[in-house]
């Protein structure tokens, strides 16, 4: 087991990094070996160093991190700090060109972008990424491990690069995982999945769909047969496009994401049944809560590095609602990355998250 | 075509009553003619009369309202302002009680609640209503009307009892009746309709759930496969149980809601073919918008009498999402019983709605 | 008395326009006249016409504004429609431009913007206009009449400029007027005005500021000491400086004002003396409600087109609060404007606006 | 310096009680010694023992909350357990009761309601105590100390009583007391508090105030002159009624506290000189955070146990407003009570709160 780590976490401005800096800060393992925090070149503003992060965050400012700066990003600044592990809280492309030489210098990379997240070439063409196709960025995928711990433990394990997963990729993709593994599930009858998530996914942009005008006392649906996260869900759980439709909603509230998905099941279960299939599945994971009698509400899930799952099964015994519950900002994305750091160490998976 | 007529309203102290009292009073056809406005019996408040209506809903004050009451309910009252049309803003329960009475003094009665909606008696042992299989309850029953113009507008217009629909039912119907009336829908296939509602739906009553603190930066889910509008769904699509889920979910949001509704088609379909069908359908009805190219939103039918339908049709051509909009408490509750009222009286079916 | 008038709003694509063609829609006076709705020149997509006015608003489609388009603005289209009456809903440097030509050309003008508002040139300063000094401005300057009708009722209805007061400084002028102008506050102490507005004070445009993320769960100070609504507070109260200090704030809701204000009177006061002052002053303003025993709340404002005021006195009786709430896009802007027009054409002042 | 005490939380059920419990759980000093927890006793379902603490919090489920429930209150049971610091997050009756047997059993008292916090009777006398002026009363009130560390960390060290302050008191407290105790400010002139807070203030019973659809897209001024804060502003900061104001209102937002407060100060001031009061002031308290340049927000402060302190002084010199923010659950609660814990234990102030 080893010891503490130097981090550092690139593209700390925005919502995401804000709450990755605010848990390995308090990680217990990290006491004293604060990560380097650095800007996202593609950002004037980011890129010039010297400002305090409380500056970036007033939240985070206090006495434990007077004096943390944010940092001009360089290949020499992480050397210089012996940084062994590499957090990329960046856009998607700047991602996919940083990776293989953070590999190259010896780093382990848990990347938060879409960049690596996908093996299937047909799936990741929706990013329409430059590098698609050369043989440097097929090297790089084939070593990534999609950061899911509840499915991939192992693989994290000694993975160098994890791809940390979508934050409705997550949601959905853990309160299917159970059922679908068992067979359960009716693939050719399909699977609803309406998912809700709070502003703080559509990023720190100011855009007319950020506005607060538009996002606040309202609700709508967007990107349905088209998020860019379906990807993640065929190649996670083995479905075929037509066997799920997925919509995202944009909720009027912060944080949170609430997924209801719908499934027939091939033949009669009992809520026992499932009940029990879900608690054996995830009985080594600690950061997912089953729900019993209730379903889970947003507002017990943000705030929390926890994944929330719960289901009503239909009075004739076939189909099933299943909800889903996460802070996006969390398991969703922060948390999740830390949770795998904790892996990739070997130490506690919760460690740091409670 | 008649002119002005005598109306009333029970039950005006609720959200929705307050909203049936502002469209009575701007009615063009109803200028100089306000409704009579009374409290519920089972309420101490409410039955005492002499209220000033300004003070229950403070933001209906004004020039045009001073010196209109809250007067005590009782069938004189009713009887010596020649009220002609009766609204029921009231529960359930009263609903059942006083209609037949009111009937029998002459009246036509529009009735918000969910009492007289559903012609099928075991869709309405939900409600358990004390007088279930009674002669008169039977008979009642028989001559009521589900107010929904855009279906029902011929036997609206003689109607003396008019049932106005549940608001999530409305939502889901009006987006459903085009698409299942033509045959297009894999009804064995099934359907999901995931529906959203705004707070107000929960009504004024303080309870946990619509403590501030419950709803507010929360979404949850409630009432899967149980929902007591389900039934209206089932009589007026000429469905099966088995053939649709409905789960609704409570929105951190005062009024509206979104239904988000998945079907699959026997056949390809085109986005024109499909666009077309709603169209034709929805002809001759000016309280229903569709939404061409985009998807319609809470915020764009709030504050307004309007029904809003767009659909994306999937890549496969074989399934679609369906979004429907309203505001729970106009096209979900009081504009629905104006525009019952506009069909029962002959007038213009828009009017005192735009 | 005059009859039907041909209206025009320029910059109707923000938050106040939207309210303002739905008021001009549905007044009386103006069926069948829809005002020519032109986008605003500095803008590309505005500039170019032909774009459905429910397009632009989606919550304003109906069949009442079928074929309604925004149009590209010229002053041949004004004149070509006989456009009397000029509603600027355009940025301060636009209206500082415009409205000479348009007073030139025998239009009257309302202009929602800050361009007229300030006869003081020192008040004026912080809009740092180009035209500031030159003959030309001063000239029309001279023309101009601050556009609240309770004040200056009688110069408004002759008038051919009409600027159109600020929504902060609405709400406090209205709120202190009564009081001052009775000679009984201490203006020496001073006068403290805690002014909160919901977001769609803040524009259109997509800011940091107006970020979901910013804005939601939140409640920032600005602009203490130098919001540029302060002068119309000096002239309009005839205040020094030195004796008043506003401080406004971002509320977490769409629109709404509440202000919180805080006098100290010469002597001793009775609750029924001063609510009389207010009822006195206000007899003939039928946009303005007092309230008795309770204070206003913005709840009971918005979506009206009143400014709501209340007040309570101090147990010592030498001081007291005032609390004043309107909606900020009504008559804190264009509802506002519509009365200004009612004034204006010899029309009821609260037609279209109840 | 003592090591691990026994401590145990009653009335868990609330808000605060929530946090509470959240903060005990992860401090360092209390790894392994988790609060003993119990229900209030006036509450039928709170005294009935047994129910898991995730059940009552789901937040809080994880585990590290395993195992944990409320208890059915008793002396037996605090004896048992050893108990030596008793949170109370109790009504205000029920502190009155309960304190002085709790400290006849030798606990000490960090009683988070408005119980204990006032020194002179005519302050008290707003909460109309049963024991009011009774001998015992009397000698308990002598005792006890007003838990603001930043005023009275001494005798909190040595207190057995300590009296957590009211949320809105805090706010504005410490944004006074250093300027206060300077000299500085025109007390004859008068100071304004104009304070705004999250529902959570308002506590967990559903009222008509705490309705979703009254507090939403709403403000509301409240207790003008009367809000029983008001004794501790006087006693803390040696004010007469006549020399302040302070008026409460009700944002609609979950949780956080926002103080405007306007002074004037006897001579012209540098805005250099106010700040470094300010730091002097509170250079060793590491729960206050002081912003130069902005002004703090609420969305800086809560979720964090800090209060955030900035001010902006007057072209003038002579007037200022002061902006206070923190989180009413925690820095207004709960992180206040167990930072009391902190100095009276010895502890380090700041230890679990970062």
């Amino acid at each position: 087991m080893s010891s503490a780590v130097q981090t550092a976490v690139v593209g700390v401005t925005g919502y995401a990094g804000a709450e990755l800096a605010r848990l390995l800060l308090n990680h217990p393992r990290l006491k004293g070996a604060p990560p380097v925090f650095a800007g996202r070149v593609d950002s004037k503003d980011e890129a010039r160093g010297g400002i305090p992060l409380a500056e970036i965050h007033p939240q985070l400012a206090g006495s434990h991190t007077a004096g943390l700066k944010l940092e001009s990003f360089s290949w020499e600044l992480l050397a210089s700090r012996g940084v062994q592990v590499l957090f990329l809280a960046t856009p998607h492309e700047q991602s996919r060109q940083w990776v293989p030489e953070a590999l190259d210098r010896g780093m382990r990379v848990i990347d938060l972008s879409g960049a690596w997240r996908l093996a299937d070439g047909a799936n990741r063409a929706i990013y329409n990424f430059d590098d698609e196709g050369t043989e440097l960025a097929d090297a790089i995928q084939s070593q990534a491990v999609y950061g899911l711990p509840e499915l991939h433990r192992e693989q994290i394990a000694d993975a160098r690069l994890v791809a940390n997963p979508g934050c409705y990729a997550t949601s959905i993709i853990l309160a299917l995982k159970p059922l679908i593994a068992t067979g359960l599930v009716d693939l050719d009858h399909g699977i609803v999945a309406d998912s809700k998530s709070g502003v703080s996914g559509a990023g720190k942009a100011p855009t007319a769909k950020t506005h607060f005008m538009y996002a606040a006392d309202n609700l709508s649906a967007y990107g349905a047969f088209t998020h860019r996260h379906t990807g993640e869900l065929l190649e996670q759980i083995a479905l075929d496009k037509s066997q799920i439709v997925f919509t995202p909603h944009l909720l009027p509230i912060p944080r949170g994401i609430l997924s209801t998905i719908y499934v027939r099941f091939n033949t009669e279960q009992t809520t026992e049944n499932i009940a029990k299939i879900y608690r054996d599945f995830y009985a080594a994971s600690p950061m997912v809560r089953l729900y019993n009698r209730t379903l889970p509400q947003i507002q017990f899930s943000v705030h929390t590095s926890y994944a929330d799952i719960g289901f009503q099964l239909a009075p004739d015994s076939r189909r099933a609602v299943i909800v889903s519950c996460l802070d996006n900002l969390l398991k969703g994305a922060s948390s999740q990355a830390v949770q795998n750091l904790n892996v990739m160490q070997g130490w506690g998976e919760a460690e740091g998250l409670q």
